[in-house]
């Protein structure tokens, strides 16, 4: 096994970085080039969980920097194996300099998620838990921290041995009903037994599977429109959306929230606006060529925000809000009834909307009641009932593997009921644990670990 | 004295982050935060140089994250307090949660440099050396990183130390004339040898000086000018040297180099390329007005590259470059014979060019001979023949200090020449300590300070 090393902190210049180094030479090759402040602290000579001071020296003698050496001894480390966590000034050429002296000293570059792949391989985690940490790096917001961490923890990973432990059961139910077929009598009492205890099974993995849809959403962001006539105020919205969340992700530095863009962080929910720009003509073009492909796009909306422009309170602007009522039905809708600061009268009533529209007054370009807005956004979606504990899937690879499991439970089911032979339904049943084993990573292959792995930062 | 906390690595998303808390109250803040993995390791209670495998949870109780907490204790640390370091997962989101839950604790956030102003007034480092710390991060080359290594590490320190103390000694000795001066005969023995002394002074202290000027190109780079005709190939050599740069920079994540615009690392030593755009006009608008303040910033330029384009080596090309020689005079001048592989002919011979002129036949757009140029380029800077222990001042504060210092031990030897009363060369003496002592921090106030440590990145 070789022994790699890799920046583990986040790129560019910082007061302090940290250099991993892990593999079964890692204390060797870090006294190479590794000089204690007080002569004989080698690194191999010091204990686990200990800090030592020193300067690294480049191939020249020359000093590269001072800094300090973390030690951590098989198998009590992240990766399992030896480790050395080097922490130096945070210059780019300091932080370049050291992996260089490192690699002449006899280490290689990490990949992408290597020291974390070896923590999986050297059993530390199941792959859940692996691939929790890469979102766990990743989260930006409350909810998308709470899933990856529960998840890192093993609560998803505990729910799955619960599973198997279920299935593993009914398996050995299931031989010992072939065990017994002669004994016509045993079975249909034994089938029973099996009956229920797949029936709650079937629960199990179908409730996980089914709350994909709200770990999706807690991932990726509550996808909500924005949609209304031109100059209804839609971008102003989403600016003044926007700005408000700049202010505050400008003191959280290098936030990924400008590569995925119009992505609010609001009250610890990630939303994610759609663009749907092409619905805001009013009845004349509506129909037109190209619309449609915006009213996909809306189709995905959870929540629309309707904007209404309260001084232009017209039979037109009525109607293009009742034409495009139908194709919000089952949404959660929004009514923003948007420049209230230039309408002083009170607000017109509207009894030919839908009454299970939300409806507010707002102010997009003088900023009034956007936290009252963004309190309603809240509330309206569906994820401000989940709870710490609560075990959500967000993983696409994990839902896959599933709903594969959860057609197996029902093929298991199906036998069950219509007696289909004890063969067939042990089939079935192995093949449930297969792909229940394959998101803990017992049965996954190298290919499939080589795609989770390569999605990592360098130096996880 | 508050307990401060602060990220300390890279801004933005990495494999894992560091946050720094320093101050009397580090351990038992931690520990109000931290939960050992195993029971009863509460921070306060371990070793110093030690790692605690734990978690922090925040007010609510929910686990923010799984952490590994260093510990130092006072005075063994670098600011020279109790200190915690908390490695963390990398993400923004992790990052804010445990300094918010730090805050809440008993923290307040560290301003910019505070680590190390701390680390300077706990007599942890002069104030040259804690300047170094942020010369040393900001350091992007192999010169930077050398000057700021040998000062951080004390070199300067050690040398201002022994100027300091022979100033002392002939202090003590103008004291001991002082007090003798009834005795007129023992007068002249004294100040022969206190004018060798002060001589000695004077020479170190100049050299320090003058090294001021070595020093801030190493720390700024190289001021060099592309200059030449229009097309001959200026901003293509430029791009020609940026691109290759650009290949080996893409290796060392978010180098500072796009900030200060085309500033080139050539092994290991930075240049920087002044704008001097407007120097590209044949014979008739040479003397336009505006081309006065290209000259100006020619006039910065250490190196000029001339460019010569071979495809139009007309008497025209040849009168721009023999026109323009005189404003080149002191300057070391590489002839860029350029677009070589259009011209396969033998170089044309041009005496007519002073002979201190460095001729090199390239192509910018072939990228052909752009190593050559750049061994030449790094040959010509004076830089090459500085040595790893030499002193060298880089930085303005230190450089001004030392010529008051320069200015008063001057006054010291005219003073002793002109058989001047003990009593004004003793005060001239002490106002050449003063500012000795103020590099190093010994008398400078705390507005100074302030603003030197102000311009510190947060997190040390």
């Amino acid at each position: 096994m070789d022994t790699i090393c890799a920046i583990s902190t986040a790129p560019g210049v910082g007061g302090i970085a940290v250099i991993r180094v892990s593999g079964p030479d890692a204390l060797q090759v870090c006294d190479r080039i590794f000089q204690p402040k007080v002569a004989g602290k080698s690194l191999s000579r010091q204990k686990a969980y200990s800090l030592t001071y020193g300067s690294v020296a480049g191939e020249d003698g020359e000093i590269v920097d001072e800094v300090i050496a973390a030690v951590f001894h098989a198998p009590h480390s992240f990766t399992g194996e030896n480790t050395v966590e080097i922490s130096c000034h945070g210059s780019t050429y300091i932080q370049q300099r050291i992996l260089q002296t490192l690699i002449t000293a006899g280490c290689r570059m990490a990949r992408p998620g290597e020291f974390t792949q070896r923590a999986f391989m050297n059993g530390k985690m199941d792959l859940s838990q692996a691939e929790a940490v890469a979102d766990l790096i990743a989260s930006t917001s409350a909810g998308q921290h709470r899933l990856a961490m529960n998840q890192m923890r093993g609560g998803f990973s505990r729910e799955l041995a619960n599973l198997r432990d279920q299935l593993l059961e009914l398996t050995s139910l299931m031989e010992l009903e072939l065990d017994f077929s002669d004994h016509e009598e045993l079975e249909f009492a034994d089938r029973g037994e099996l009956r229920t205890l797949s029936g709650k099974i079937e629960q199990v993995i179908a409730r996980l599977a089914h709350s994909f849809s709200v770990g999706n959403v807690i991932k990726n962001g509550v996808p909500v429109a924005i949609i209304g006539e031109t100059n209804a105020g839609k971008s102003t919205l989403l600016n003044a959306l926007l700005n408000e969340e700049k202010a505050i992700v400008s003191d959280i530095h290098g936030t990924t929230r400008d590569v995925i863009e119009d992505t609010i962080n609001i009250n610890g929910q990630l939303f994610r606006f759609i663009d749907t720009a092409g619905i805001r003509e009013t009845s004349d073009t509506i129909e037109a060529l190209g619309i449609e492909r915006s009213f996909k796009a809306l189709d995905q909306a959870q929540i629309v925000i309707l904007m209404y422009d309260l001084t232009r309170d017209t039979d037109e602007s009525r109607s293009f809000c009742q034409r495009i009522a139908p194709r919000l039905s089952g949404k959660s809708v929004i009514l923003a009834l948007n420049k209230c600061d230039l309408y002083p009268e009170s607000l017109p009533s509207h009894p030919e909307f839908p009454e299970d529209w939300h409806q507010i007054a707002i102010s997009a370009k003088s900023k009034l009641h956007i936290p009252e807005l963004k309190r309603l956004l809240t509330e309206t979606s569906s994820l401000s009932s989940i709870q710490a504990g609560d075990i959500i899937v967000s993983n696409a690879r994990h839902y896959e593997a599933l709903t594969h499991a959860l057609d197996a439970i029902h093929r298991v089911q199906e036998g069950l009921q219509t007696s289909l032979s004890g063969d067939f339904i042990s089939q079935d049943l192995r093949e449930c644990i297969y792909h229940l084993s394959d998101i803990v990573g017992e049965v996954t292959t190298d290919q499939v670990l080589g795609t989770i792995f390569q999605k990592f930062c360098i130096g996880k």
